[in-house]
């Protein structure tokens, strides 16, 4: 099956918003099997809407709509797919019941153009939306599949991950669907963990083997086409033994969750607490650790020490390390390592992170952009420190400051560092 | 002149990377005064794309396209449109020497592939790619643009709004441009500014007055279309003024910068300092604070205390208020003045934040989620504390209580509460 995703909105054309929806099912469709060969934005315009619907239906079997399904006069998405059909409009009652229930409970009077919300084109399976009004519309004309979903993410998505993955599914028939685990590393690059998978990348076939970087982060997804979960096992599992005997030091989680999460739940199961010093990640590690529900039992807190003064006072770093002729200063591997044990020792806490290195965009303590200091104190071990070298901007060197420390930390939970 | 924009990549279709070149080239060429009316993804395939590219052209007299310059076989745009115009291929000497050059430096041999990064369409005007190799193309052809940009933003982005922009505006030839002014406003959300502006919007003409909302942050784009920007001063002027009258206590900036750059604009030319104590924000303020080049200077430091340890120990929250009968609790209005002012006096800072309360999933010390204390505490005057009942999930009540806390600071700085 050939699908094409057409957003409508004249706020995706004047760079108002990004289509991150057609990303969204762009990824969902090809789990599902389903080839995406157009994807394409149209304003809030009936007739230029009703032109890309003609184009679309002759290169596509399916196409799938986001926007245009709200209350307004410019959402005309419905209206424009049931005159290019030749096809009414008709009130779907339940939706029209939940949006006069709302008006009712906000005990404001009822707008009548809401009632759009609750329209379908004549015949089409209503698509259920539990976080919003509209309601969604699938229907197969002449073995053309058309799918309407609304243009907000938030309601967007679980309406296709419900209704709309069902339906689609029926239409497809049993087929093959795509099955994938996602591996996730830390602590080496895309190159490097390309160097290491380089001859299953080049020669992979079935499973497929595809690379994704995000700043700071690299995954690699392994997928599969089977009739169903348990021979989508079989068929990964020889690929995936393979590439975790060879990224032992490197893979932190078999699926899509960021190394902080993977740290809260080591830190959970072994009972034992984190404290932080940050000065030129300025606080980034303690809010990523701090985003993982959850982390509250296991992180006590942490300070940023953005200040030679705070750097004393708070976490003790002793003075002669930062002032005077000769002094190592703010930027330095004895910093570092000061930082991380008065933040321990301050605490009590089992293990402390901290982070201090030039972030630019200007040199400091003539030590150069992107020179960072990572130290972890432990409980019962003798405190370490990483030298780095990080280049790019200034967010871009805090972010990777910030995950080459949880790695670290991550190598000695997991007894590899 | 009316445009289309063409992504070329098979990336885009697997859902892989978002399409944000489409948005920024959208509002970029919105700001020239071409309207976009259709946004196009298409994969590494010729044949589609020669199709794309006819249907392009038969609805738009400017086609924008980004992808597919590179030096592999998958890079196909050059060469679709070439054929599809009945043109030949010619190299471009100077981008051939810079790719010559550059792989003399890196001391590797030449890739032949690589040749490709230099072709243009026969007759195409070269724009010069400042952060990578591929050479852009420009061409008008009876009467319609084509403009070849690179995928990676990082080089398309340069590339257009330096050789791009200044092509088209020789197609253009002297014509309107559109001029606008952001406005940047905290302290008060989107449906709240439009009902202090609403008679302004609904009879709004020229100039246009449009909202953004961004999670935590609200804004106003004036606008208007002018011959040079002398002119389109004289016409924005009459509504800006209309506008800063009556937004007085929430416009913070009139470019477009986060609350927090102002906030360090105004520390800094006070000569003033600020600390923080986060609790349920876990880091958050600190880390924007210090995204902005130059805090070094405003902020010494701040701590995130977590744990109910962290309070007392480090900003000295007296132990009855967090623990024992009828003790307010972590989550309450006297202990984020503890926490603000304890902050405050070990810094010794001229201004001390500190923000407490229950940012979800559940609910803690029978507080609901939500519920959040925002604390000041400053130099001679007394500490203020402002109780919040926020609504979201856990990311969404973090953001919005950080930008809160900088909204009352940015009052406080500015004479304004």
């Amino acid at each position: 099956m050939r699908a094409e995703i057409i957003a409508v909105g004249t706020e995706l054309l004047l760079g108002q918003i990004v289509n991150t929806n057609a990303q969204y099912l762009s990824r969902s469709l090809a789990e599902l099997g389903v080839d995406v060969y157009y994807q394409t934005v149209v304003g809030d315009n009936k007739e230029r809407l009703k032109q890309a619907i003609g184009i679309a239906r002759d290169r596509a079997d399916l196409l799938v709509f986001t926007g245009g399904l709200g209350p307004t006069l410019d959402d005309l998405t419905r209206d424009a797919l049931a005159e290019f059909l030749g096809l009414g409009i008709e009130l779907h009652e339940p939706t029209m019941a939940k949006i006069m229930e709302m008006f009712a409970n906000r005990g404001g009077a009822f707008v009548e153009s809401n009632r759009r919300q609750a329209l379908l084109v004549e015949g089409a399976t209503p698509l259920r939306n539990d976080t919003g009004l509209a309601v969604g519309n699938a229907l197969n004309v002449d073995g053309t599949c058309y799918l309407l979903l609304p243009g907000p993410p938030r309601e967007m998505k679980p309406m296709f991950d419900n209704d709309g993955t069902g339906w689609l599914k029926e239409q497809l028939g049993p087929a093959l669907m795509l099955h994938s685990v996602m591996l996730k590393f830390a602590g080496i690059g895309e190159s490097g963990l390309e160097d290491l998978l380089i001859d299953l990348i080049r020669d992979q076939q079935d499973p497929t083997i595809a690379p994704y970087a995000k700043e700071g982060e690299v995954a690699i997804r392994v997928s599969t086409k089977a009739t169903d979960s348990e021979e989508a096992s079989r068929k990964l599992e020889g690929v995936l033994t393979e590439i975790r005997g060879r990224t032992v030091a490197y893979l932190y989680a078999e699926e899509d969750i960021p190394i902080e999460a993977a740290i809260v739940r080591l830190l959970s199961e072994k009972q034992q607490t984190l404290t932080l010093a940050e000065s030129c990640t300025g606080g980034m590690v303690s809010e990523l650790i701090t985003t993982i529900p959850g982390s509250a039992v296991v992180f006590l807190g942490g300070i940023v020490t953005y200040s030679n003064q705070m750097k004393m006072q708070q976490v003790g770093v002793p003075a002669e390390l930062l002032e005077g002729d000769g002094a190592p200063g703010a930027i330095s591997s004895e910093t570092a390592a000061a930082m991380a044990e008065g933040m321990r020792l301050a605490a009590d806490s089992d293990f402390a992170l901290s982070i201090t290195g030039n972030a630019g965009p200007a040199a400091a303590e003539d030590k150069p952009v992107g020179l960072v200091y990572v130290g972890l104190a432990e409980r019962e071990r003798e405190t370490r420190v990483e030298k780095l070298q990080l280049s790019g901007d200034r967010e871009g060197i805090r972010l990777r400051a910030t995950k080459r420390a949880l790695y670290m930390l991550w190598l000695s939970l997991t007894g590899r560092g």
